[in-house]
């Protein structure tokens, strides 16, 4: 546990905060939290600050912590995702991978080759997204939470939704790794600029999607690698070179 | 299944070769292959081919292909791994990761902070190595197996057996992103150059590790993201960020 979470709200007027169940048990089990202890901890959607352990009730699985919060909450990542519904297994992977990689909102579409089925999944229930999601923030040391929207059609999504949205580039990601690298895509981004990375579904867009996307502003883009990855690993892979040449480029 | 798999010597004389078990089921069931079907192919650390679908037996499960096989062997992958023991859970989805990614040499070690039970579990049998590393293979259409080798003693490999290794460059990513971006680095590497990743263990090398490392001439370098990873994610954004940087560096 490299941040403990915290909702908001869950500290009381004094500014302490009273944990039982899964992260009392971690702060008394793993960090073996004692009193005067300071934990690395942040408020979802909130700022960063640390806690003082004032008491640490091993019998009881309970600990006290007095909370100090920054005055800002962290920026939200620059990069979105617009994601071809994968299959669940992957799916339920995906949550804590994206969240610790540093998504803004995660746009999921239907597409040609997106089975149905894949919609009915439990790994779309919010509790189980936002439990991935929350794991993936505790892991990168964040508060953000991602922004999960699911879109049956693909087409009023980019038509009508995205557009609304001031991305300063959209990436159409290409499984064979043609066109530029990702890596250099970040660095000629803008300081502040948001970036839009499309991921298709396995076996790929079908050509009147690409169309549809290149018909609004997508930019075709690969990865140097140029092998076929899996959906999680091309996630990991795409949005980590972006990232990587964002931050190289200024 | 982007690529179907053979062992080396699976097809007689003729180049014919005869399948059952998984892959036949995979040919019928999945790509429903058919008499003249061309199926994509390639032999362990051999060339890639086409097979072209002779017989198709649904009741038997069986299928023959003639194979026609190119005259080259895919090269090998010009980054390697130096990779502290995960815990066996990170490990065991490693392999397909890894193999698909596109590794040449895993060097897997012991380190300050590994538990000595990691190295006891059966993620590290060799059957259950290879059967990762091929699934990996499969998706990223190569045959190249990953070369995964088990180290105990991190100051014996880093001093007497790496150095037999003519690297272009060594690289100690540093979990904070501090140092140089990884597709910077892999921007500026000679265009045939090998090139070594160490990647610590979750908490970190300790400090006479890191000046091990750094006396053996590997430089810090970070991931642009700058928020820590899991070491499977990590593994994902630090080895493709570095590929990404070495196709556009050329």
């Amino acid at each position: 546990m490299n941040l403990l979470l915290l909702e908001p709200g869950e500290a009381d007027g004094r500014g302490v905060v009273r944990l039982e169940g899964p992260r009392a048990r971690h702060l008394l089990d793993v960090l073996r939290a004692a009193p005067g202890r300071e934990i690395r901890l942040g408020v979802v959607d909130g700022p960063l600050g640390t806690g003082r352990v004032l008491r640490a009730d091993a019998a009881k699985r309970e600990v006290e912590l007095e909370i100090r919060l920054g005055a800002e909450t962290p920026p939200r990542p620059r990069i979105d995702l617009l994601l071809a519904l994968p299959r669940p297994k992957v799916l339920g992977r995906l949550w804590a991978v994206l969240a610790s990689l540093g998504v803004g909102h995660v746009w999921l579409t239907n597409a040609w080759r997106v089975e149905k089925c894949y919609f009915d999944t439990h790994v779309l229930a919010p509790e189980t997204i936002r439990a991935g999601l929350l794991e993936g923030l505790v892991q990168a040391r964040d508060t953000r939470l991602p922004v999960v929207t699911l879109h049956r059609h693909l087409r009023a999504l980019v038509e009508d939704e995205l557009p609304r949205e001031p991305y300063a580039a959209r990436i159409l990601a290409e499984p064979d790794g043609a066109g530029r690298g990702f890596s250099a895509i970040g660095r000629g981004l803008p300081p502040d600029g948001r970036v839009l990375v499309a991921i298709g579904p396995e076996g790929g867009w079908i050509q009147p999607e690409l169309d549809l996307l290149e018909a609004r502003g997508f930019e075709r883009a690969g990865w140097g690698g140029g092998r076929p990855l899996r959906t999680d690993v091309a996630c990991s892979v795409l949005l980590g070179a972006l990232a990587d040449g964002m931050a190289a480029g200024h």
